[in-house]
């Protein structure tokens, strides 16, 4: 649960009550509920019950703490594209991997994918991240070009839409999905590969 | 374009270059780049080139551009709603009629539905209109839910997911839309229909 078992990292922490990876939970809640720009660090400092001295033991600057969450949320996208189910195989079975992967991302890291998601792009850590995050876009959407040349497309079906769409319907579980909720991430994952399946054919 | 047309509103212009709605767009346009929260009054003034007195000279107060702004977005998807279309016939032809209709608003409205579905809820004017969307949430879940007891919904499917997921796809729209792209209103209403009869059945 915490990135703080690495060698060294012990000189991070040694303030009673938080380590770095449940005081970055509390920041990232903060940026959430009120925009990364709108947080101030007199803010974090009170949700915290930390001084600011405190807060700069774990890190720099407000900056630091949205590079490091945002990496949480892109790693763990990249890592589903990287996987032998996303890179070998027919075309439609890869779609399919990577979106049940990224709900299952998606659940698991909800916090730090919710910030990754609602990013404006006003600073130069926000800019790198939605470059990642396009990136990101990109090899999902060569995925369905991939899919109809193989002939597993709907004909009808543009890919760059499908991308967008499907994409799309996945992200939009941020708004909602809650981990103490009804839906078990790998339910969720079933109804949205029953609509993903909506713009695929059979082999 | 102007609502300014109403009687009592001349009132309301008289500044060269601005009346109510483009100075709105102006604004709504800010709200979407930084957020509500943190776009001051300055940033306002800056953007639009009026000083503060100019601005208070159409709206009362930021809230209340906020209140202007969100109606547009909640009274146009409410309207979709109403329509005989979405109030009578069998639910699935009505779920049809209210994700296409959905999507025609929220293309035609972009800026506006960008801030609804953005909307943080700090404020009382914020929870307000997040009410008023829940409600509307609450309508197609309903159609949903008679959809299921017509039997038009596929068994598996469960009307509460059914209506986040559509619905989902559709806002999230707003992340990559542009008015001025390739993807026509209807061409994309279409594409958002294909996937949404993945969850109905033929009747």
């Amino acid at each position: 649960m915490t990135t703080d078992a690495a060698p060294g990292a012990a000189a991070r922490r040694g303030r009673p009550g938080y380590d770095r990876d449940r005081l970055l939970a509390v920041v990232v809640q903060a940026f959430n509920d009120h925009g990364y720009e709108a947080t101030s660090l007199g803010m974090l400092s009170e949700r915290l019950g930390l001084s600011r001295s405190a807060i700069y033991h774990h890190f720099d600057s407000k900056e630091q703490m949205l590079e490091v969450a945002l990496a949480q949320a892109l790693d763990g996208l990249e890592a589903v594209f990287d996987e032998p189910e996303a890179t070998t195989g027919p075309a439609d079975a890869r779609i399919r991997h990577v979106l049940r992967g990224a709900v299952l991302v998606l659940t698991a890291e909800l916090p730090s994918v919710t910030l990754l998601l609602r990013l404006r792009g006003n600073t130069e850590v926000e800019r790198a991240a939605l470059a990642r995050r396009r990136a990101i876009d990109g090899r999902l959407r060569a995925l369905f070009e991939r899919a109809r040349d193989e002939g597993t497309l709907r004909p009808e079906v543009d890919p760059r839409l499908a991308e967008r769409l499907t994409f799309g319907m996945v992200n939009s579980l941020v708004e909602w999905y809650r981990p103490d909720g009804r839906t078990s991430p790998e339910a969720l994952a079933d109804a949205v590969l029953a609509y993903v399946d909506a713009g695929l054919t059979a082999r």
